[in-house]
């Protein structure tokens, strides 16, 4: 691990980071129980596409530290679902992220433990705050090109996936008429307290 | 204080945020000490230039919370020495500091309390870690554009600015043969431990 300055760079055509520690790709077999389409899913599944990418630089998992790299939405839909991130609380839940989005359009679905949701839109160099507690999902809504973002948050912050896996999200975006729309999830389970 | 999740978005070729709580306007006055021409220094002094901008998001200063918003250091020099911000360690000496460089070209002066140094290049799309314990200088080697940079740190950071006052930095940034070059500051005093 550098404890030393280092530079690095992004290319926005390429979508990549000239050095990175990590690259996760995710496809849609990871995606169980999040679409609300399950015979869309099902259907897909044989295909089983490539739904985001992540590129991260580690640091060590202190406070102080920043974790910070790439996201990549690729474009498409499952049903009228678009593609998205798995979508995660900070296990620290006191943690916030910030994005900078580089290219594409989208939306952050938000919500809090106690169930209040926000939807904020996604454009090039638009900067979104995810304050502390709010778990958040990036979707691409834009059905030709990726959405591309560049991300910190604390280093210390850590993922919790079981929690939206188990509850969803509260609000889904969905193409309705070639437009995103932002949907109540039927399937929203209110977290017990 | 927004507790709730938000988004604006940078302008890049207007070099400032749609939305923001703070707008820091440094001049040359108050540099008094850092430049090493000081004949140089008094005879600009008369125009007092403004050497940078900083316009800033406030957050809570909290652990887990994050600082963000964007430095402009204008292009010009004080004798062979470039434009720059007057440089901090934070008070929080374990904090992290990251710039995504979006315009210009530039370089960032750091160094430990210790006195090891680092000097790393910046361009549009380089990214930069400026890790915990690291004082950090903006240096806009671009005789002929602002230098325009996106930064992120953690909101409990703080800011110390007396010790680069009083000790200088290790190395200075001077334009020689129309170049950049590093060279030792004659002036620097290693910090007492």
């Amino acid at each position: 691990m550098q404890q030393h300055p280092f530079t690095f760079s992004v290319s926005v055509p390429e979508e990549t980071l000239s050095v990175f520690d990590k690259h996760i790709v995710r496809r849609l077999s990871a995606m169980q129980g999040q679409y609300l389409d399950t015979q869309a899913f099902k259907t897909m599944l044989s295909q089983d596409p490539v739904l985001y990418e992540v590129y991260e630089i580690n640091r060590p998992e202190l406070a102080g530290e920043l974790m910070n790299g790439i996201t990549i939405v690729h474009p498409g839909k499952i049903g009228e679902e678009y593609f998205m991130t798995k979508g995660h609380f900070h296990n620290l839940l006191a943690t916030a992220e910030v994005y900078y989005c580089l290219k594409g359009d989208g939306m952050m679905v938000m919500e809090t433990p106690e169930g209040e949701w926000a939807v904020e839109e996604l454009h090039p160099a638009s900067v979104l705050y995810v304050p502390p507690r709010w778990a958040h999902r990036s979707v691409n809504t834009n059905p030709h090109d990726d959405l591309l973002m560049f991300f910190v948050y604390p280093a210390n912050a850590g993922h919790d996936y079981g929690t939206i896996e188990q509850h969803g999200f509260h609000q889904l975006v969905l193409e309705r008429n070639g437009h995103p729309q932002i949907v109540e999830n039927p399937r929203w389970r209110q977290q017990e307290r």
